[in-house]
């Protein structure tokens, strides 16, 4: 397989920076081919503007999906957003490797979703109209490939848990791994997630980097989050509604959009 | 009241920034006090890094929050940030709007909670112990003052509903109300939501425009989402976990923190 792995933490010697190097060496050892995205280290431009647009007139109204459709159409979008959609084609597995800051990713790694996924690239692909809403949600550029989260969070496992009080983590992360990973069609996998990180002394790290190896050494089998297609057949077109029905009885919020039948969902 | 708005649009002739003048203008009517954060047009530096931390040793390993903490104590954070905070400390009220990028803000937005959201100020706050998780979700820096959401959405309505595809957008904002202004303690009102954003026309624009004027009107009064707060009994201490019994018997992920004795949600 070829992986790419976006790693947004600015200090290298973090716990982070060392469950990268961790993470990098396993998949080499499987034979994997991978490549990094340092976005610290790259300096990676985080917010979306009109230098974005190469060919945005001057004095044009910036619409963003509009300009970032006719760039992306023209290949003229910046060079470093066009690196990024090389290695995202080749890659077969995306990894997104972050510290959890207010519940989400850090904004450099936001801007990099912001930047890169562009129109007709990760959104507005496919037909659109009364009977089909695109190609997204399990279809789309990406399907096929897999893609998974490596997270480093500083709060406590039980605050995280189905009745903690940050809210569970799996719902946490649902705006990322459904709205951003499975949207342009990734087979997303469970995430990874290192709790009290902070507090995370030198004998604690090992059973964590073997827990990341065995993930790792398993990138290319374990079994996805069992999210629904859009076009499969359980969503009514165009309303994007859930039929009536098809959920388990004690679903509601995210876990609607979980297939039932599938019962694995977080491996670790 | 005094109200803070922080702005996150590059374009200001932008429907968000037709409703950002819209918002301004009623308020001041209204005899309230306004300033804007308008983070694009100040240029605001969204990703957290070293140059955050003055006192940080060239040589040291940035520990993101211990550099916060510390700065923050003797005063020396960035410029920038202390002029976000003496707004903040200043306003009875936080208007956050933006448009909804992949489902939740912009990087630039993101950015300046990161970056403003500091250690002592916006979490590490109050007694961290066996009997108390510090002050927040309800309590912290900001309680007794409110915050809401003003977002524009390019999706359509049904998309984001109950049983939408994308997800409810209760559940899809709770990250950012709940994780972000609730747990510094924040009461946070139903967000603002226009949907289908890049279609509205004029004849459109009007009745949006009306229903945020009303929203302004009623900021000091309309009920806040009723979340539960960390220390008012409902959670175990120090495991933050939900107590049994208390939820609704439909009630689970995000909207367990819900307390169901409150029934107003989102007026609009």
């Amino acid at each position: 397989m070829k992986v790419l792995l976006v790693f947004a933490h600015p200090e290298p010697r973090s716990l982070t920076g060392a469950l990268r190097d961790v993470a990098v060496r396993e998949l080499e050892a499987q034979g994997h081919g991978v490549r990094v995205s340092d976005l610290y280290a790259d300096g990676w431009k985080s917010t979306v503007d009109r230098a974005d647009f190469p060919s945005l007139a001057p004095d044009a109204r910036l619409k963003v999906p509009a300009a970032s459709r006719a760039d992306f159409e023209t290949g003229t979008l910046t060079d470093d957003v066009r690196v990024e959609h090389e290695k995202l084609l080749w890659a077969d597995a995306l990894i997104l490797q972050f510290p959890l800051w207010w519940f989400t990713m850090p904004a450099i790694l936001k801007g990099w979703v912001d930047r890169v996924f562009a129109y007709g690239f990760a959104y507005g692909v496919g037909e659109h109209s009364d009977r089909r809403w695109g190609d997204r949600y399990g279809e789309g550029t990406f399907a096929g490939k897999r893609a998974m989260l490596i997270v480093t969070a500083g709060g406590w496992q039980p605050h995280y848990a189905a009745r903690g009080v940050n809210g569970p983590i799996d719902d946490l992360l649902f705006p990322i791994n459904h709205g951003i990973l499975y949207y342009p069609g990734y087979d997303v996998l469970p995430p990874f997630v290192v709790y009290s990180a902070d507090r995370l002394d030198e004998a604690g790290f090992e059973p964590v980097a073997e827990r990341l190896r065995e993930r790792m050494r398993t990138l290319a089998t374990t079994l996805p989050i069992p999210y629904r297609r859009q076009n499969g057949g359980d969503y009514l077109i165009p309303s994007g509604e859930l039929r009536p029905g098809l959920e388990g009885a004690d679903a509601s919020g995210f876990a609607l959009h979980l297939d039932g039948a599938v019962k694995i969902r977080n491996p670790l």
